[in-house]
């Protein structure tokens, strides 16, 4: 596929106003980003130079995938041979300097990953390289400046072209069999661990059904999560935990989805009742719960346009949710937060946080989770994607 | 649960030889082998001093988990609040630096990981502190003197005490659920990802049994992966990868899986026959790569022993593909690498490789993977994870 000429050129404006010549990535996310491809071992570097060449480097047996998918130029290193072991950082450094002297770019100024960053698992085991590739350049290219890109590269992030908002609808869109499926295995007397496995063999199963222009997702992941009874009040953790309790009557059952086409992420989360017979009415303190949060959806929903604050479509969702008696106690957490090249990452730009800067802009993808936790009992949350239109908000969740 | 004590003194032997006065780490399966626990969103960091302390500062919402399994020391910090937004490096620095000089620390000789690693995945979505906890100390503690504890770990991690080899032994039991799952779903006209799903289902589905004097896997993790025909030729490849391709009659087809409980991995392959009827004899070709590679794992594993060479260990099963007929070109990879705290990475220790200087030790656990790959035709590997006892070879995934 060519590349997303939007894309590049938002990440020369930033360049530009960086001062920088070149990116230099290796972070999964960063690499897809910089180039369409999201590496599955974290063994590959994405380079955007000011001359507009965008170049991806990886492992010799991840080439058919960047070849379907990104319209860089690809290099290839061999991660490993009978003839001998191979170090990876050893092995990109002989490509990468040589693509840095034919760039010209041996005394330029480069913008790499330095700080902290927050990745989605590309992969069940991944190179991480910490400080090496810095560690290379600098002792192989000296006369070469190097500058963190984190900032930048988070800010780019944050606002998606059209065509990765296509890639993320289309993710949100194939993660409804999942959460299909999961309602159907919840019932009183099924364990978390066997809803959650139902859920991930509902999504795991189903081909996905690709979007008017939208290539399907060759590479899907899903993890789905079941948490019930008191287990779901711990949901407000920065992560959720399936656990093999046995689901009891009236039990709110909470699934959460965090899953990915072809490395953009979706963030969901669902509640239901575990009722007793399939007409039994849920317990007043459920609909309680249920109206509160879905009328605090629709507050933020409604504050979502260009140009609104963070905060405010946070304090829209948190008003209606103290209204109906659920305060800071209750829903501990921030309203949302980044999604798409991140998954479950709280600050993930935008953040949707009463102690949130950011401004919104129309391209923005962002999960709306109010949530009401009460230890002992349980937790209710109802977790959407939205995107950022130019006039308001549009969910990328519709099921 | 208390400190593995021969761990402990393994740890405090190495530091002593290398000249450092504290470890301080926070890959996920390095806080794993400091402290027994294994961090969900690898932003904790363990620190084992030469006084014999073993401390581990992780997020609060962790604190359940951490207390379950290690006898650490813990402290822990919020990692967000409806107050601020939390950084997790500076989360993180203010109780570890005043860790540090409680521990009169400040002017010591600190191990770090600075070089690249390779890493199994914790969770979902972690935080990578590429440079920035080593930077935080040469700001703020800048007469620390910071080595790299790359070498020293990786070392520690291959030779496993009694403890580990028990929960590495369990996390193999427990994978066994799944492939009897993938081998009941194998049959013509399934597609690869329904075969996975299967087997993932089958997995998380089954709750553990716990081997005599070992706890359960309170935190089990599966990645199960189907390869059928021509895509199990892809899996010499340094990852494995489901699609959605329909399994014909008399396909080779592979499933291949990295479990974990509690953080020690597994890295187990088997491969079946799509048979057109149950009774129906596999094809001759598939007998004899059968045959072959279980004639290989068998030399392998007599070749097993402390003292024994890597490279003999790795020439004795590659000696009895060759006389099947199954060369480098074949058999492209090395007989194993280590396995327990890594998943799938050729670079654990001990490498089984052509090209290896490593000598096994008792304790040590690490797969037997003869393979042999055929493109557009198939390919066949058994991985077995194996221990080395004092006389020889214990294979830990009998199934």
């Amino acid at each position: 596929m060519d590349l997303d000429s939007e894309r590049q050129a938002r990440i020369q404006d930033a360049m530009r106003e960086a001062g920088l010549d070149a990116l230099l990535c290796a972070a999964p996310s960063h690499v897809l980003l910089l180039t369409g491809y999201w590496p599955v071992m974290a063994a590959s570097v994405a380079l955007v130079a000011r001359s507009g060449e965008v170049h991806v480097i990886a492992p010799e047996d991840e080439r058919t995938l960047v070849e379907a998918v990104s319209g860089a130029t690809l290099t290839t290193y061999l991660p490993g041979r009978l003839e001998e072991m191979v170090d990876p950082v050893q092995a990109l450094a002989k490509p990468l300097l040589s693509l840095l002297d034919r760039l010209q770019l041996s005394r330029a100024s480069l913008g790499l990953e330095l700080g902290y960053g927050v990745q989605p698992a590309s992969y069940l085991t991944q190179v991480h390289f910490r400080a090496s590739l810095a560690d290379v350049l600098r002792d192989r290219q000296p006369a070469a400046r190097i500058h963190s890109c984190d900032a930048l590269v988070e800010r780019l992030k944050a606002v998606k072209t059209p065509r990765e908002l296509d890639l993320i609808r289309q993710a949100c869109t194939d993660a409804a069999a999942g959460f299909a499926a999961a309602e159907a295995a919840v019932h009183p007397g099924a364990r978390e661990n066997e809803v959650a496995a139902a859920a991930l063999a509902g999504f795991e199963r189903t081909l996905p059904s690709p979007l008017a222009g939208v290539p399907a997702s060759e590479r899907r992941d899903g993890h789905f999560f079941c948490m019930s009874g008191p287990n779901s009040a711990t949901a407000s953790a920065a992560f959720a935990r399936t656990r093999t309790r046995e689901i009891a009557p009236d039990d709110l059952v909470m699934i959460h989805a965090n899953t990915a086409g072809n490395g953009y992420w979706t963030d969901i989360t669902r509640t239901f009742t575990a009722r007793a017979t399939p007409s039994a009415p849920p317990p007043a303190r459920h609909r309680q719960m249920r109206q509160a949060i879905s009328e605090a959806t629709a507050a933020a929903l409604a504050a979502i346009r260009p140009g609104a604050r963070s905060v405010d479509v946070d304090l829209a969702a948190r008003k209606v949710m103290q209204g109906h008696g659920f305060g800071e106690k209750e829903f501990v957490h921030g309203v949302g937060h980044g999604v798409g090249f991140a998954a479950a990452n709280a600050n993930a730009l935008p953040r949707i946080h009463p102690a949130s800067p950011d401004i919104l802009e129309a391209g923005m993808t962002f999960n709306v989770e109010p949530a009401a936790y009460f230890p002992d009992f349980g937790g209710m949350r109802h977790c959407d994607v939205v995107a950022v239109t130019p006039t308001g908000a549009d969910v990328l969740t519709n099921f």
